[in-house]
């Protein structure tokens, strides 16, 4: 989707180790975008993508040990992705579509009802175009990783699907292109979810497997960050909401009573952060001034061997 | 799906003349048959099927035209074409689908809403499996073949799509493997819809494209069996019902007012043929007793050059 950052360059990094040619995609696809969000307001990036791009293929070029380089930038007109016309963005739009339920309708898809549908959709295209041996995605967005895998094998793509781990801040916080926009006093407010998410990686670390008792130490660090957020005055504050904290089966993302330490379990969530109020002189608000921003994050537990 | 007929045949004929491998699949794929359909009542044919292969195989081989043979029949059971586990007939089930609207819900499907989910999905697995650079399909099943095009096209499937014109008996009923369900009785009177096509046809080829002048030729005709039929005896004459007879677009099968000359148009139809009344002593009745049968059949209408 554009804007890259170094998540996406981890990703072409890991591809360019074990493959000889590299084809990066850069594509807003319209199908990832509900009827009410805006499409037209997504940042759009091609000068500066294209200038990483081509820094890290020197980069590549110049490290021995690597496979390949980046052969391809593969960057298409909608036109070219829907050759029969974009079916439009509605749930009952008449089109192709692959869908993969019902991992497309939990977590992020509760609330983006086709969202999914377009991803998997586009993906089945760029397979089928590109070919490709090996397909990169990365660990931060886990229900699209879940639903590749689980297309790949339902519908049995020629293609072996890797999962690159999360590139993060140094702090923690999950690399995303959104993460401009939140300007410098939501910044650190947004730590709040990767606090809560290894808040509950610890629980279970130290052993616990009841959801109760793994979700229960993520829902208090939350509780703990507002309480003190809204102690502060509202020119210094950044107010949030948890939209979920999910403790889910790996394959499915259906949500957990405990964790069979056979298979273990993704922990995910998402926040929003709001504007913020009373804006200080000077203050560095983030890109665009500063609007809503919602982040998500999302650790794995691994199972624990008998 | 097995119960292989000549148009089968027809079909692998046509692959070895242009392809060095030919693989054959034979599925019965519990996806096509609808919740009340009856999956377990399907002719399993294995033996037969194998048998005409076998032969065939053998007048590929002595044919010095072909370039190649049947290198390999692909049949898999369900639990290999659903890996994730069959997700069932109804309309809501959840799983992996690819689903081509709104050409997948009018004419066939408009009375069997999961059929052609049934067919995309499962003919992406075979196309992912076995990697063809060309498939091919009936024109007897011009639906399917609508479809498979479109998804080909829209998903970006790289192979070729070759479509084999329909194998007839003698007499002009399109080969179907639920012919041998027919019996005596019903095999002459079901020539009705083809008989009824090609009034159609011909009255476009006498330079009609509206949708009453063209309609009408076939509506006259069934409307001609009927009454021959009506006016039998019960223990003589075969009734049947025409479900649709339509005119429709060749690409997207909407139905026509108004023939577009540039484009040309597809005539298909379907009739339901009753079991008979008071069969006569020794009469044939087709098998399993002779069940209420449907037919489909259809002729493409090609552009005419200005």
């Amino acid at each position: 989707m554009g804007a890259l950052h170094e998540g996406h360059l981890a990703l072409i990094r890991a591809a360019a180790k074990e493959n000889h040619h590299v084809v990066v995609s850069i594509y807003v696809n319209p199908a990832q975008f509900g009827v009410s969000e805006d499409l037209a307001s997504y940042p759009v990036t091609w000068d500066t993508d294209t200038a990483a791009l081509a820094k890290l293929d020197r980069e590549l070029a110049n490290d021995g040990g690597n496979l390949g380089r980046i052969s391809a930038i593969f960057a298409p007109t909608t036109p070219d992705m829907y050759p029969s016309g974009f079916p439009g963005q509605a749930i009952d739009s008449k089109g192709s579509f692959v869908t993969i339920t019902p991992v497309a309708e939990v977590l992020e898809g509760a609330s983006r009802p086709t969202f999914f549908r377009g991803v998997a959709t586009v993906c089945m295209k760029l397979f089928n175009i590109v070919q490709p041996e090996r397909v990169y995605f990365g660990q931060k967005d886990v229900q699209q990783t879940v639903i590749i895998r689980r297309m790949v094998k339902d519908l049995m793509i020629p293609t072996e699907v890797v999962i690159c781990p999360t590139e993060r801040e140094h702090d923690g916080l999950a690399m995303a292109s959104r993460n401009v926009y939140l300007g410098v006093r939501r910044r650190q407010v947004g730590l709040v979810l990767n606090s809560a998410l290894r808040a509950a990686q610890s629980a279970y670390r130290g052993g616990e497997t009841d959801r109760a008792a793994i979700l229960g130490a993520a829902h208090n660090v939350c509780d703990i960050t507002m309480r003190a957020q809204m102690a502060l005055k509202p020119s210094e504050r950044a107010l949030f909401e948890i939209d979920y904290i999910s403790l889910a089966d790996p394959d499915s993302l259906q949500e957990l009573d405990t964790v069979d330490l056979s298979k273990g379990a993704v922990l995910s969530g998402a926040v929003k952060m709001f504007p913020v109020e009373e804006p200080q002189e000077g203050e560095d608000l983030g890109h665009s001034g500063g609007p809503a921003v919602r982040l998500i994050d999302n650790i794995p537990l691994p199972p624990k061997p008998a």
